[in-house]
């Protein structure tokens, strides 16, 4: 089973919106085990959503459309799709009480351009999950293949609202295009997160494996840099049932484990961030962080998983040496050195009162600053008055400098929690 | 004069990169007056990449492929174009050269593969621009159109990382394919950044205005709604001369901030940071941050500019109540209220010695806190000692309130700075 994928808005030709649908659309399907070898984007036009559609239908099984269903004169998709399946548009008296409805009970008044969105291909049915307001529509047809065969194919038309997108394509396309597949298998991925070692060090680190699989075929491993995320390692596996697939997940996991060792942060939607909370909530510790270069990214970073004050306390933003030395009590002297550091681990930890105190000072660049070039990061961590502290050397400019050292030091802690008894 | 974009990497269909080389190249297009009507991504297949790049050819005057020119295995692109010229690869002497001089030059050993990239369609000739190892080439070929009268049309292949095309789109392809346009209008955007107003308020706001240049068609407008960098407005004008285009954008760029008013923060690359960090320099004050829900987040994007230490003394993240009373001096109490937020305002402005101090609690979600509901915002302003303060109800789930509650402080300090005396 193939599928096209063509996302539908003038703004995405101009780069104005990077489409990111299909990237995502393209990823589910992979999973679901269908091929996807076309993605196409065209503007605002009929002639051309027509054409585009058109194509798409000669090459694949099944076009999913994503975009151009808003209540707008720009939103052509409903046109397209009839002009495509050569019938007419109809008005649906039923969408249309349900998009009052929705207005209604958000207590919206409801613009009447919206009724637009009550219009579908008069052989197309609605999709009846509508996340938003705009509804999606599915049509079954027939296309005559080269011998002159009418095949079975179908358009699926989805909102451009990435996560009005999502859910339709999760709760409707995805398992309508699984069933019509046919395709028994299951195919599921598992994300290994990891720092603290390049893509070609990974690589080198699981040849042989990588070898083997290629021969394999299944799992399969894919690499992905994904800056102040980690380096992702992904693992897809296909088998007869989703407990079979699973085990085969289980399996490499465990093995690359081996393999990787303490690189391994986290799996799935884990962050570095979520990780240490963790850790922390699990031995009943709380965090204060004493921050440089990073400027407040650590916190913030922190402060972006729900549920962050069972453990994270607060933090110091000590960017001008003043307040390192007045609020944090950093000796006056040079302020990139692991003693600066180590004093304002120390010092956050105490003021406002933590277990574990992290402190971060550098050179975030484009300047040099004390004679060390960018990149120079020093990183000192205070468990219960336990103090220890690494300098690095970090690649990139100023945004990446900052961001690696947000994750590194997130991850020294880590490494460092490991080894403290759970309560 | 049109061109068609082709994208290729099986990585960009799997979802594995998000493809914003295409983004990038249909914006510059559209700059260069040149139309995009379509924008195809493929996979490393020779036969599908020769089927995307005749569709092209077949709509287009111009394709450029991006992509597939690295040297493994999987790089097609080479060949693809080759055979829709019909013509064979050939292995270019000086281009190798080139290639181990440049590995050379680096005290890097040259993998042999690389040698691969020194063949080329026979009739297409190397880009001499090269910034990384991956050379980009132009073709020339004729095209029968429908009535069988054969056309002069172009294929370039540049490199798919995306600092190495943007370098030779840049310095090559864009030139070359404006000359062959013979367009000599020149094509020229400003962007005005505001903050304060929806999209549909903005719109409401120039709608006479919209109206007039519908009629007009130049200049255009375009609003695009940025998150935490604003609500962009950006202005597109079309003239003989770069002169007259720029006098163009002024006149629109006035014609703008008198509707607007001080909704407008910056023009193109200004943020909101920057325009404050400038405001305080110019009226030699210093700034001090309290954050609770924001959690750095301010701090850090306050840093993300460089030179920010000519005006940002630091900050303190309260994100446990505790913080607030021990280290802020907030009374003990309900924190999400205005009260609150004034004393972390002062509290910071006066522990860090800084001029100015702006603080910012509220309840990110996903649940209420002291009853209040998620979104509910309180921020304050401490300069020198002249304290004000205004509660809010953000929109959106726990990230977007986090960055719209960014955006909106530093967004107060500007409105609240522009009444100060510069110095």
């Amino acid at each position: 089973m193939r599928a096209d994928v063509v996302a539908i808005g003038t703004e995405l030709l101009l780069g104005q919106i990077v489409d990111t649908n299909s990237s995502w659309i393209g990823e589910q399907l992979a999973l679901a085990g269908i091929d996807s070898h076309f993605q196409t984007k065209v503007g605002d036009n009929v002639g051309r959503i027509v054409a585009a559609i058109r194509q798409a239908l000669e090459r694949s099984d099944a076009v999913v459309c994503c975009g151009g269903l808003g209540p707008t004169q720009d939103d052509l998709t409903r046109q397209a799709v009839a002009l495509v399946l050569g019938v007419d548009l109809v008005f649906d008296e039923d969408r249309a009480d349900l998009i009052r409805h929705m207005f209604g009970s958000r207590g919206r008044e409801m613009p009447r351009n919206n009724l637009l969105q009550a219009y579908r291909p008069e052989t197309a049915r609605f999709i009846e999950q509508q996340p938003g307001t705009a509804p999606g529509f599915v049509a079954n047809l027939e296309v005559a293949d080269p011998e002159g065969t009418l095949v079975e194919k179908v358009i699926y038309a989805v909102p451009g609202v990435p996560w009005e997108m999502k859910e339709m394509m999760q709760g409707t396309v995805l398992p309508d295009l699984k069933a019509r597949s046919g395709a028994t298998d299951v195919i599921v991925s598992r994300v290994l997160r990891t720092w603290g070692q390049s893509e070609s060090g990974l690589a080198e680190m699981l040849a042989d494996r990588i070898e083997e699989l290629d021969e394999l075929g299944n799992p399969t491993l894919a690499f992905l840099a994904s800056g102040i995320e980690g380096l992702k390692v992904r693992v897809t596996a296909k088998a007869a049932t989703e407990a079979d697939a699973v085990a085969v997940l289980d399996e490499e996991e465990a093995r690359l484990r081996r393999s990787l060792g303490e690189l391994v942060f986290g799996v799935d939607d884990d962050t570095m961030e979520s990780v240490v909370l963790a850790q922390l909530v699990e031995r009943g510790l709380t965090l204060a962080v004493a921050e440089s270069l990073t400027g407040g990214m650590v916190g913030s970073r922190l402060v972006d998983v729900p549920g962050a004050s069972r453990a994270f306390v607060g933090g110091i933003v000590a960017y001008d040496s003043r307040v390192k030395f007045e609020v944090l009590g950093v000796p006056e002297g040079p302020v990139v050195t692991l003693e600066a550091a180590e004093a304002m681990a120390t010092g956050v930890r105490e003021r406002l009162g933590a277990d574990v105190g992290l402190g971060i000072t550098g050179v975030a660049g484009p300047d040099a600053a004390e004679d060390r070039p960018p990149g120079t990061v020093c990183i000192a961590l205070d468990v219960q008055g336990d103090v220890s502290s690494t300098e690095l050397r970090l690649p990139g400019r100023r945004q990446q400098v900052r961001e690696f050292s947000c994750i590194t030091a997130l991850g020294m802690l880590r490494r460092r929690l490991a080894g403290e008894p759970t309560s």
